[in-house]
């Protein structure tokens, strides 16, 4: 049946590149539909096997660069349900909305700010989906779905999830699912400052789930109902809060780079004056080029001391810190009270495995040395769900399988995530690694019981060459540091 | 202030260990109360730096020893909000409450099944707290608060938290925060045995964080509304199930005895045939002898096929797993379709978080090498939140900062979770580390710039020895690894 279906050159479906990213997040066992065996459920997906390492080891990447391996950041893990005066004070309650509107004709439900705006590039778009503009867009926009003009008035929808906590219901007992990581270290600010002795500048990582009930949900993972991020708050001198916003962009950016992302897929774009939130004095995104255009990765923003300073106002304490040296220009001597500012680094984690697998994604046309094409992953080897594939190359020969088998627990003892394949020919084996992402696979076969060497192939260039099975944890270690 | 306070000859105020513990987690960082500035929520607590390193070090090792280190369980990671037809299916929208009970007198609110039950231990236990029961128990308890018998009727109150997905709220807009984790993995059974082809018996195992409307809270973090699981979904065949809940219960005993829980304060107790859940067959508890007294930390129970058969009715989706050795009594021929039966040995992390502060804490008197007395958290060094504190003697000479820097640097650069420390003296240093539970102390000192060694300082015993910083961090990985 999949023979009727156009193939590429390389024996792939011919399909938009995101179709092709979420079969093989399913075939693979990267991302399942959430619920699958009851139709699913809005905008839910899970995680399956490879998709969990992955997706471990992009936050394990951020959680070791950001918080251990620097003086200046510690972690926290808060709650996700806070007290709901936290989300008064931050301005959520009364604020975090989206413009909702009916249309009146097909009654599809859509974001105002989202809509196709006539006279604009929008329009142009939708016109090319073969849609028509029925009726005069009084408002400006259409519904994305009919093209109708007959709409509901715009309404402010909250986009916080609420819940009671508690037996009994009432006012009281309301509660919300977080919409972001980033208060809790506002909220917490002075007991980790005081607990560690903390000096500005220094920062509080946190990472975790969070909540937005979206109207819109769209392109796979990428905008969806729950989902997890990976948020730093920088607490700086009030002077100094340009030069640490410089700072953390490049940091960030880099970040990205360091794992591999290609240079020409990513970019920093700073925030016009008119796009800017509220609470920030200057922002950069980055951004990445998905496949259906520039977009959002990560916020790098100025919160200047806005969120403190909300939470002393609502809740009465002072939040302010103590630097003994700092001459108070009221008294001008050494010893002055004040609130930080803020640089907030804001990254999706569920973007970042989205944004990782799309830029690793790969197809190889069939080659001099290899006679079928092939879907690659081309994960940096520290995100790779699995590091390196042991493979017996005969399944029924015992001193193989065993040698495979003892190889596989030397990586393990050196916390090095390695797995044992033994199904089908070798050639349907590194396929399914190269579609895995693995970086190496280590084959035992016939002249390992001579010189107790294997076959290291590498996924990139299906280069192989012969190491000595005592070298196979250090050389797969290295390289993966590299 | 605090020398008015009774204290033992450890130096450490004469308080209930409970008390001691909570206020340890406050003082180094372990454990806040959440949003403490808005006096709090109720039964939620923040993980501060050293907290949340602890939690993420137990879950990281249930992880690589329950999934990476073993070639027949594979991890998931699934949404918190599933589709509610799971919990229809699943029995919780119907069954999972507990019987609520207000006091008419003093107006608490209290589980009927926990209230002190008149004419048994409790009862006594009640008294001994200086309380009276007040009139005739007809329904054989009374308000655990007063002691009334003036009670209002037992009402079922389902514990799952309800939200709204999407714009409008309507019967068809209610989801559930999951109770646990471990429906996800019935649910993904086939996703995931069919995508690595997975052969009986194999495991899918997830860790989360689950959400229960707790009526009663109590003893810190461990009866909570908001916690974290580390749950495994053993599918075995049938007639071997008895066999496999026998290997997980000693499994899961051992994994705790191995990361350093006295045995003395473990135990493993089968469950009486009244105590069994509907779903299940047979049931261990591992329980610990908490401050209160012995209580459950995880459960490993025989499911049967409950689960599957449930969602294989209520979904319409065939479940079965197909073998094809299996010889079918019905047509006395290989190849059989059927419902796999699933052992789960389902952990508290948060409960581990707390179980394995309780069993580390310690306290010393002075002693002949050290005047003042001691608080020492004894933590497996693979759980423990630093390995490894490098201390530079004098905080003013550059060399020994610097020399210090170099060090931590080294045990970064091989993963291992240094920390810099400059701040007072040494020996309060040493005191910080050893409520930190952290194993190793490094001095760089005088020393040091002659021949290159330094100071290893031993938590436990506060032994201490002369080694090469070359050796440093092969020194602390294999102590680590022991």
């Amino acid at each position: 049946m999949s023979n009727d279906k156009k193939k590429n050159k390389s024996g792939v479906e011919d399909l938009p590149l995101m179709q092709k990213i979420v079969a093989l997040c399913k075939r693979r066992g990267f991302i399942f539909q959430s619920s699958e065996i009851y139709g699913g459920l809005r905008s839910a997906y899970d995680y399956g096997p490879l998709g969990v390492e992955l997706k471990r080891n992009i936050m394990n990447e951020w959680w070791r660069q950001t918080v251990h391996e620097r003086e200046d950041i510690v972690g926290i893990d808060a709650s996700i349900i806070m007290s709901p005066r936290v989300w008064e004070a931050s301005g959520h309650v009364a604020g975090f909305n989206d413009p909702l509107v009916d249309c009146k004709l097909c009654k599809s439900r859509f974001r105002a700010d989202k809509a196709p705006q006539v006279g604009i590039d929008a329009e142009v778009e939708y016109r090319k989906q073969g849609k028509t503009i029925v009726g005069v867009a009084e408002r400006g926009y259409v519904c994305p779905e009919c093209g109708s003009v007959e709409l509901s008035e715009e309404r402010q929808f909250n986009l916080m999830f609420k819940t009671d906590l508690g037996p009994v219901k009432s006012d009281d007992s309301t509660v919300y699912l977080r919409p972001e990581t980033a208060q809790a270290m506002f909220v917490n600010f002075l007991n980790v400052q005081q607990t560690y002795r903390l000096k500005l500048p220094f920062g509080i990582a946190q990472q975790g789930k969070s909540f937005r009930n979206e109207i819109t949900v769209e392109h796979f993972i990428f905008r969806s109902c729950e989902f997890e991020q990976m948020e730093m708050e920088y607490f700086c001198e009030p002077e100094e809060s340009d030069t640490w916003l410089d700072y953390w962009k490049d940091q960030r950016y880099q970040w990205y780079i360091g794992l591999g992302v290609r240079p020409e897929n990513l970019r920093l774009r700073p925030h016009d004056s008119d796009e800017l939130a509220h609470y920030a004095k200057a922002c950069y995104d980055v951004e990445y080029k998905y496949p259906w255009g520039w977009d959002e990765l990560e916020g790098i923003a100025n919160r200047t001391d806005y969120d403190l300073r909300n939470h002393q106002r609502a809740s009465g304490k002072k939040l302010t810190y103590f630097n003994p040296q700092k001459v108070n220009p009221e008294t001008g001597k050494p010893g002055m009270h004040y609130l930080p500012h803020v640089i907030e680094p804001a990254a999706g984690a569920t973007r970042s495995v989205l944004m990782f697998l799309v830029d690793a994604y790969d197809e190889e046309p069939p080659s001099e040395g290899r006679k079928d094409g092939r879907v690659v992953l081309r994960l940096h080897p520290r995100i790779a769900p699995i590091k390196a594939a042991v493979l017996p190359l005969v399944k029924k020969d015992e001193w193989l399988t065993g040698k495979a088998r003892d190889i596989v627990k030397r990586f393990w003892k050196n916390s090095v995530n390695a797995f044992y394949d033994e199904k089908d020919a070798i050639g349907r084996r590194y396929a399914r690694q190269d579609e895995a992402g693995t970086p190496f696979c280590i084959t035992v076969d016939g002249q390992t019981k001579e010189d107790d060497t294997v076959t290291l192939r590498y996924r990139d260039d299906m280069r192989q060459e012969r190491i000595k099975v005592d070298e196979a944890v250090a050389i797969v270690e290295a390289k993966t540091r590299e």
